[in-house]
């Protein structure tokens, strides 16, 4: 993630990396295209959610998995166990290091605090039942309020069946809402994790790159009670069995061969108007680094000389550091690209499709109109609030926090605004005790005036009314005089004391409006205005909701017209991508990219310490050529990675890749550099993904770590 | 240097390295090869060492070099002019983070001192000379002795022409014997280097690295006296007139194109018998690693509560580190080669050709027998003295060293050994006032102790009774006997206190034997037995001498008979090597290396700090595409890097590379990680040099630089 992306003038690339995260349902309207790529299977039988193979796919949320054996043991990445392995590792037990493996299930342990599988257990199109005949008729705000009862009605009633999880999630911006049914499995537990040296070689230096050596798996038990129900850990629970698992594919792979994988991605903006993409790239993301490099710099300077403040700091500086570099690795990919211009003749192209038909013209054309509008409209509020936001000192916005609790707190719980329920008071109060660990009056100071100085030279008319009076801000202030008011604020309040703070956790509204605090009482003037702001953005959230669907299900409609499917942008719904096992030409700048990595690459990058830290015993194996049956017959050796040209994001992780027949040949764990841009624009030349292969997950599992028990278990022997 | 060689088992390649550090002369013999390979000029044409282009071709001591404007100014590698940089460097003007740019003469910085350029003058052999008729009758020391005594009268003779340097080297183990008159340029100025953001780019983690990013280019200028002397530095110096300089050429280069590199590479072994071959990589390479991983454990163990001791031995533990990993790195090699194999069975075939003619058995057998024994004899020695070397005490050393200096300095200085001559003594007197600030006594105690053990605990037939004498071993001590006698030992001694080492500098041999102090004690005892083993290594070595060249006479017509030339092993003298521009199939692991990187590649390491800290305005040019006429029509882009077939060493840095017609192209830099072993065995699959393309020199210094003075001067606009 930390290096940027490589721009490449010229490409001649034999296999291009197929675009599309299908819903399953939508495979038979690419079922061509999957006989073409070389799927064995009838595209129908991909699309049965609950039914194999589809139906040995997890989500552990946050990332994917699947069942590999009837006793639900549950094959994902290394990262995604990763927090498992660290919280039942001790200085004297260090399985991060060393590994772990569990020979029985009684060694076993439990994974990590809050650790969940998500089995789906039904997928039903709920469309109707959100956008009822009523909610079609409402705009605005209304429109916003009565989708969100229908959604928590539709998930409140389909919860009543204990132990499962429900979510209706939008597709397509709206035009369609799907209630997923999933089975929630609260006792997982910690079957084995390679040392670190394997699971996590390579790690930040090698992140995003090829050549790749990482062995990326980890395994997962899934425990259920004895009648089968989801249930909190105990001694008592027994393995869930589940209705499919993966089978492991007899045969190894080559460059060339189909495959698919099957897994839960986060988010992506394929969809996006030429308008969101202009704004996001010409001024969002620019301000966006612009602002991040003003507060690190800010950071680096309040902290310099006080440790201890620098590392109440490091956190939220790696954050910023993380975004700021993806933004501009984003930003540099753009500014290579004709992305804008190609967005911008497809949504013109769209609109004169649908202006060339009176019914259609009809149908859609005031709504592209009104989204178009609609859309600037946000944009030009996010552009407006962008310095303000950054001016607001951290313990006025905690102050903020309290007094919206403490006015929640006197409506009934149902009643009360999300974020404000029961239920998030006890987030609300680590959140304020936090401050005590990252949080600095210097540097909140220093980095509030920067932003403060830049929303402050802006006349009255575009600034915020509100927040002036609530801290003083006046016409033409210089920064001398800003950090005058600031220091006047900060001196008027007691909030830095983290005592004091906690006091204000759950008081009634009116002991905040008889207070003197400074920041109480800002807090107090804004309050009103808030809520204004709040329903204000409903109030566009549901006019946009509306006009967005419209425009999708006009999209839809076009591309239908052209022969073309449309996939939904990722929501962290059940996905299958498809394409090749396939390498690059050209790779990074002086290379070309080979499909496969082996062995002997982990050999060459070990060092015996730190990031490249492969254990001795894998060394003395690889050095030995002790490949079992594990060896690749071309590459004459074991392979360890393999490139394909599947389209994966973030929450894809852990996903299985499947051959033509359906079985299990690897876990996806990673895309090339290309990735970052391809949240927005899928580079079909350029992106390729990364798996690592199912030969070398088994041939470590045998000849290195001995996990005998676990292949007998995978039938793998 | 810091990563391992990677050892593939398959090799698919189209263009193979091209053995052979050629000296100039010999290229007649290779005329067919160089035809084939694309040379366009005449082989004869390169081989006059004063001509046009040899002639332009410098040393610079250790480095490679060569004039390139009519006016002295010399190309080379900036890690070859680093020293004079980081020398003219200070926090205020920091050139080695900026970079440094003379507009004019006037700005032109003196180099580091002790900068020198050499121009060969004149090559002449003298073989004859060294070996006259009266030496060849002789053998042991006295032969060693009358080729030292002539050597250094030819060598004294040729440099009464003031303000040369003339040097009699050997090839062919002593076979041949030339000497090198050199015009020793003494007025060394500092003329350009790009800031290290471009020519120290990609800093130890990319070298000897492939894809390569760095424009590892510098340039000095040449100042003589007013006659065209030689001379010390002087505002009145001019620059000096060389009979040669390159020609830029005016076309880039491409994959395919033949390529040749003249330069001074230092060091190779490749004419090895297998004995020695056997007796390295089988036994002293790794008894030297195991004993560099014991060193640096007891250092780490014995400095680890102690952040000034661990200061103390940083830079031993940077020495000892670099040359584990380098010795491991070839022992990784050797394992996977069939190196013995493939030596033993040519030298048997030697052997064979020899037995098989009476004549030829007359001449060598009996030498090729000697030279056997002999290796085996001087081997068994080094096996030996392995932990006696390291068992004695550092303090100890430097009583002898001191000792020594006593004895030498009651001799005319011309008699003197080498090493104690009036000029050596400020060398000895900086090593022992060093001490302070390398030596502590703790640490080094640790370490004699782990190898004296090892030592101690061989029968008193394999130790030396002197040794075992002087320090007051006897048979059967344990650990804890030698503790106690080294504890001893180091408590009788005052030479750990800095003033008192320094007294014993010069004094007179008497004091030394008067003397109590436990150390000096030792090395009085030491001196008499210590003379012996010089005398009989010496003995060793005439015998050496003399049955290594003719075994080497043998070789050379033996490799005759299959009309095949032999190039001598590299000895820092001038040498050609030849080949094409070419990628490599497979490259590491996961990858195949395209023969150029390009400036988007530069761009695409950028990480703004540490050792990809590319310059902004470099950054810039790259992203507007600024490549003025430097772009390659290919590539479309300006070309960085490019890999060859040469054969290139240590010493070869800053070599120019020439095209077909003989004009400039480049600078060779690097190797690739098999560069490690083919300084013993060169593997011609898998070599290939790195040049830095004349093209990005041109273009940053044109588009980042701004250096159109010397651009002008080099004719390159």
């Amino acid at each position: 993630m930390h290096k940027t992306l490589i721009a490449l003038a010229i490409l001649s690339s034999a296999a291009h990396a197929d675009e599309g995260m299908w819903m399953p349902q939508q495979l038979p309207q690419v079922a061509k295209q999957l006989k073409a790529a070389g799927l064995k299977l009838d595209p129908a039988s991909l699309t049965k959610l609950t039914e194999f193979p589809a139906g040995a796919i997890v989500s552990l949320g946050g990332c994917s998995a699947s069942f590999v054996s009837p006793l639900g043991l549950v094959a994902t990445n290394h990262h995604c166990v990763y927090g498992s392995v660290a919280h039942n590792s001790t200085p004297e037990r260090n399985l991060l290091a060393n590994g772990f493996l569990a020979h029985n299930l009684g060694e076993e342990l439990p994974a990590a605090p809050g650790s969940r599988i998500f089995v789906t257990k039904a997928v039903t199109n709920v469309s109707n039942r959100i956008i009822t005949a009523d909610v079609a008729k409402l705009s605005g705000k209304q429109r916003g309020d009565a989708i969100e009862k229908n959604l928590k009605a539709i998930q409140a009633e389909c919860e009543k069946d204990a132990g499962h999880r429900c979510t209706v999630s939008s597709f397509y911006g709206g035009l369609e809402y799907y209630l997923i049914k999933q089975l929630e499995i609260r006792d997982v537990r910690l079957v084995h994790a390679p040392p670190e040296g394997v699971g996590k070689f390579g790690g930040d230096t090698d992140n995003w790159m090829w050549p790749r050596h990482t062995g990326d798996y980890g395994f997962y038990r899934a425990y259920v009670s004895k009648d089968g129900k989801a249930a909190d850990f105990s001694k008592d629970n027994v393995p869930y069995v589940p209705q499919h698992f993966l089978k492991l594919a007899k045969e190894g792979v080559k460059e060339g061969d189909f495959i698919m994988a099957l897994g839960y991605p986060g988010r992506t903006n394929r969809h996006r108007l030429p308008s969101e993409v202009a704004f996001t790239f010409d001024w969002n993301y620019p301000a966006f680094v612009k602002a991040s490099a003003e507060s690190l710099a800010i950071i680096a300077d309040t902290t310099k000389d006080n440790k201890d403040t620098a590392l109440k700091y490091a956190s939220q500086v790696a954050g910023i550091n993380n975004y700021y570099k993806n933004r501009q690795g984003m930003l540099d990919s753009y500014a290579g690209s004709d992305m804008l211009a190609r967005k911008t003749a497809e949504h013109e192209a769209l609109k004169t499709w649908i202006n060339a038909n009176p019914a259609r013209k009809a149908e859609y054309a005031a709504d592209i109109e009104a989204v178009e509008r609609l859309i600037a409209q946000r944009d030009a509020e996010v552009k407006r609030d962008f310095d303000l936001e950054r001016s607001k000192p951290r313990l006025l916005n905690t102050a903020r926090m309290l007094y919206r609790l403490a006015n929640e707190n006197t409506k009934p719980d149902a009643e009360r605004k999300s974020g404000y329920q029961v239920r998030d008071v006890p987030r609300i109060k680590s959140s304020v005790a936090a401050l005590v660990r990252n949080y600095d009056e210097k540097v909140d100071k220093a980095l509030v005036l920067n932003f403060l100085s830049k929303y402050a030279a802006q006349p009255a008319a575009a600034r915020n009314a509100a927040f002036d009076a609530a801290i003083g801000i006046k016409d033409g202030m210089g920064k001398a005089e800003l950090q005058a008011a600031l220091d006047q604020l900060y001196a008027g309040s007691k909030l830095g004391d983290a005592a004091e703070r906690n006091s204000w956790i759950e008081r009634k509204p009116d002991d905040f409006k008889a207070s003197n605090d400074s920041f109480i009482k800002a807090a107090v003037a804004l309050y009103g205005p808030d809520l204004k702001s709040e329903a204000e953005e409903e109030e566009l959230g549901g006019k946009l909701q509306q006009a967005y669907a419209s425009y999708m299900k006009a999209k839809i409609a076009y591309m239908q017209s052209k022969g073309q499917a449309v996939y939904p942008d990722a929501n962290s719904t059940l996905r299958v991508t498809f394409g090749q096992i396939a390498g690059r030409t050209p790779g990074s700048d002086g290379t070309n990219w080979k499909a496969f990595t082996t062995v002997e690459g982990v050999a060459a990058k070990a060092t015996g310490q730190g990031e490249f830290n492969a254990p001795a015993a894998q060394l003395k194996a690889i050095k030995a050529k002790e490949y079992g049956k594990y060896a690749d017959p071309k590459l004459k050796s074991v392979p360890v990675a393999y490139l394909a040209t599947l389209d994966i994001t973030g929450g894809n992780s852990g996903s299985a890749a499947l051959n033509a027949k359906g079985e299990w040949i690897g876990l996806a764990f990673d895309g090339t550099l290309d990735s970052i841009i391809s949240d927005w624009d899928f580079n079909k030349a350029m992106t390729r993904d990364i798996q690592v292969d199912l030969r070398y997950i088994l041939w470590n599992m045998k000849h290195v770590d001995h996990a005998d028990n676990l292949l007998k278990e995978m039938n793998a022997e």
